[in-house]
This record gives structure tokens, sequence and C-alpha cells, in this order.
């Protein structure tokens, strides 16, 4: 079994707003950005003090029998805790108190007060513990899409996926392997919708996924918009992870509140071609196929950036 | 400078129409086929007995200084001559009388009476000479498309360019030499429509187009729909290309009359596609990109014959 090629990434220390706007920020490509002054989280937020702050308000989690979590198969299930009693849970490696096994993993994603309307923001969801943290305002206030809380049990391991926004994730509590992929490595991560069905990256089933073996992993806990990610706590971790609109807003879909639907003119996109696609399976399996390779050939030279 | 890859193809002796139904027809690939038995013509197409039997009515020609004619630059011009001289000048290699150049090229592809909306017949447009040829019915009578003549200057070669029917060529009189290419090798062929811009296959530049040297080139005389052709007129040529639908009548464009536009829902799909690009064109470069990349990767799960 091969193991995933693996390269770090890019670290950057001493730069403020305009170094990194001028110099981080328009290389589009990952970076662990170290010494940015969080606040008083990174030592106030121990389980106890989260839990008592936090307090008891009801949060979904996500809970598998499983560290390596699988959307596409859906292997873990959606459970209702207070707040302060799924902290302790996630913190711990075996529980007393279950919903499937005793070593079952948590994770949390925050969502918005009105779960189907809001966009997850720890300013309005958690307002006390927010005080705690220092978001860099590397953005224009009306850039700001989501500041999600992030918190999850040693172990677990969130499927590859990319998201549609530039976003800085903040791990304030815990360590957190990041692998990141380039939106061209698109071909070799055996996509459903945004998703990767390679779940175990550090050995993958090659036989199955044999173009993953060209696929080229990166380290860090920065992810660019369209970079695709998995994430590894290494420990109980709690972050922050702060979501902005690189793109006019009028780009995104306006009842997204994940920040993870395609931007509008891309899924229209993808509707018409799916019509194209269609009325191509009109034809014989060899007209098809030929005209397919035409259509691709199309792309490439029309919106391909670096054709040539 | 690298020549061409080229490999011969497939010869194909002692066969009846059942044989080339069950076993030729079916591998869909070029085949040259020996010993059909074409009639009087063999004998009889002299120059003299062409240009005497053929009449004098007129025929609409393309004419090149050069013997390699370039449909994407139009390097020829078309003239109007009555039958029996256009056959003496194709024959000759110096002209007495010419409209460019006293070596200039001609080549003749015979058009339907009302060229605007006539299908190339030689039963209609040269009654007395079809007499001579027995066209052989590998096809039903309701499948005929078109039967065209082709008469060429010695030398003279055409672009390399694709066609929607499966046709038959039958080169009654002079050597041809077809170089054909799959529909597979179309990314390597640097297309404008159905025509390559690549004019010289045997001493090609490949600075200008590196990608043709992964091109396979087959030689012969008989080419299926949908592979790429050139040919070269090795002496002055006569033949009749015989094309047929494969695809039930509706699949195809009704104002085509030269059999050599795409089928109607290929060009549909390529205009929807068109319009999902130009979807795509909103949003910014990395964005277009990326997208352009997945609906790639959808074409080639969706679309294409062997993709696993």
């Amino acid at each position: 079994m091969e193991a995933l090629r693996k390269a770090p990434v890019a670290v950057f220390g001493n730069f403020d707003k305009e170094r990194f706007l001028q110099e981080i920020y328009p290389l589009r490509k990952p970076a662990l950005l170290k010494g940015i002054p969080l606040g008083t989280c990174t030592s106030k937020w121990t389980v106890d003090y989260l839990s008592t702050t936090g307090g008891s308000q009801e949060v979904k989690v996500h809970v598998a029998s499983v560290p390596q979590m699988d959307f596409i198969n859906k292997n873990f299930i959606y459970r209702t805790l207070p707040f302060d009693v799924f902290v302790k849970r996630a913190a711990e490696t075996v529980h007393v108190e279950y919903f499937i096994s005793e070593d079952e993993k948590y994770y949390l994603r925050s969502l918005g007060v009105d779960t189907r309307k809001d966009i997850a923001d720890i300013r309005k969801q958690f307002p006390t513990l927010a005080e705690d943290i220092n978001i860099p305002e590397f953005f224009g206030k009306d850039q700001f899409f989501s500041s999600v809380f992030r918190i999850s049990s040693p172990g677990l391991q969130l499927w590859t996926h990319y998201d549609v926004m530039d976003n800085l994730l903040i791990q304030v509590r815990g360590r957190k392997r990041v692998v990141l992929f380039s939106p061209r490595d698109a071909p070799f991560l055996y996509l459903t919708g945004d998703k990767s069905e390679v779940l175990d990256l550090d050995t993958p089933d090659l036989e199955k996924y044999p173009q993953f073996a060209k696929a080229q992993g990166y380290e860090c806990q920065l992810d660019p918009a369209l970079w695709f990610h998995n994430t590894i706590a290494k420990d109980f971790g709690v972050g922050v992870n702060v979501f902005w609109k690189q793109l006019p807003a009028d780009c995104y879909d306006k009842t997204d509140i994940y920040g993870n639907k395609d931007p509008v003119a891309a899924s229209r996109a993808m509707q018409i071609l799916d019509r194209a696609l269609k009325t191509l399976d009109e034809l014989p399996d060899e007209y098809r196929d030929f005209y397919a390779r035409r259509m691709v050939l199309r792309i490439q030279s029309k919106s391909y950036s670096n054709h040539k």
C-alpha cells in the first residue's frame, strides 16, 4: 500500500494585514499563519470553562462509532445534546453515557440559531465565548460570511471536501492535522459532489482508487476556497472557522447558510451541461463518446486558465 | 522533424455482404476492401472517355496554386468549368489555360443539381457514367445518403477532416494515399470545427503542433464515420465516394446536403454547452477554471464509453 504524497504547507510569521493581503493572499495557496494574537481563548478554553461558559443550549452534533466519518455512505448519525454535556463527551475517550458505542466520536459544526435560515456566527450563538477570541480582520466587514465553531473528539477524521469561500481555520486547542489538495487534483479524488470517496488518505485502497496515487497532499491549517481538505483531530479540539466572500456577494447562492454551495453561475453552468449531456444520450455509444470528447476539448480551450 | 507514426489499415478480401456486415463493419475501424467487382468503369474510365461521356455540363471545382489545400486559411478558389474541360485539366500537370498558375491543382467534389438543396448522387448528375460502376449494396436502400464523384489532379492533398456518416471510397483510377486518425485522436489534431490545422502530415511542424506527435495515423481507402482522413492523389484520380446513414434518418440534419454536419443531437449539445460556458464566464479566472474542470469530469463519467 503506497502512502499519499505530501508536501508541507508554506508557513508565514511576522506579518500584518498589509503583508497578508499583498504577499500571502494573492498566492491562492494554503498557508499556515503563525503568531496571530488570538486573545484569551488560548488559555481560557478548557473543557470546564467551555461547558460552564458556553451554557446548556442544545447543539446538533455528528456521532459515529468509527473515527473516519463518511458523508457519502453516511456512517454517522445526528443527535442533539446540551452544549455543556457535548463538550464533556467530546473531550473523553470512553463514554459512560452514549448513543451508539462507548468509544463513539463526536463532531460539532455549529449552526445558526434558526438552523434552516441563519448562518453560523460564533458571536451570535456563543456571545460570551466569542469575547475571548480575536478574529483577524484581513477582509472587509461586508465580505464576512460565517464563523463556525468546530469541536471534535480526539482522532476524528472528516471526509475530504472543498468549500466555495476562502476561510481561516483558527485552531484554538488541540492539534489538528489538515491535508489539502489543489482544485487541479479534483480528477484524482473520486468526487461525489464536493466530497471525495477516498476516506483513508494515509493507506488508500489504490486498487479501488488508482488515480488517487497521482494526488499531491499538502499539510496545514488554512484553507483557501476550492482546495479540498481533510482534517484529523489529534486531540480533543476546539476551533473557529471564519469564512469570507471573495467574490461579489451576488455571485453566491443566497439560500446557502453553510457556504458550501457552488457559486450561482457555476451550478447554473453545471445544470446546463446536464441538459447538453441528456441531448447527447439520444446518440448511440460511438457517437456519444466522440461528441463528449469534443465537448471536453471545447471546455478546455474556452474555459481553462492556462490552456495553450 | 519527426514523421507521423503510421500503421497499416487492415485489408480484407474474399468476403460477401454477409461477412462484411458480420465481421468487418462491426469493428468500426478503417478497412481496405479488395476484390469488389466494380463493373466496367475500371477499364473504361480514361480521360478521353470521361470527358466525352461525362458531357460539358458545368461543374464547380476547387483550384489551388499549391498541392496542399487548406480549408481553414482558404488557399484555394472556386471556379466553374465544363466537365469535359475540367477532366482534361485535372489530368495534365502543366496547363496552357489556367486560372492562377500553369501548375495549379484541381479538385472536384461533385454537388447536387441544385447545389444548395440537392445531395450529390452520381446516378443523377452523371447517369451515363454511373452505368459503368457497380456500387456495392452493403447497406439498405433507405440508408443511402450520397454518392460523390471525386476527381483530383496528381499530387493534390486534401485537409484532414471527419465525416459524420460511414462511407466507402471507391477509387476507380489512380493511386490515392489515405491517412486516417481515430476519433480518439481528436485532441492531437488541432481542430477548427471538423478540420485539422495540421496540413503537412508527413513533415509536421511539431513546434507549432506538439500534440500532433501523439497522433497515430492509419493508411487506406475506406473511411468509417468520425475517423479523420487526409488524402493525397498520387496520380490523376477518379473515384466515387458513397455515404450511407448509419443512424436512424431523423438523427441527421435535414438541410445537410454534404453529409458533414454533426448529428442534430450533437450540435444541439454543443450549443447548449456554449451557453453553459458563457455562464461560467461570469466567474473570475480561478473559479471558472475549477468549474470547467469539474464539467470535464462530469462529461467523462456520464458520456464517455469506456470510462471506469
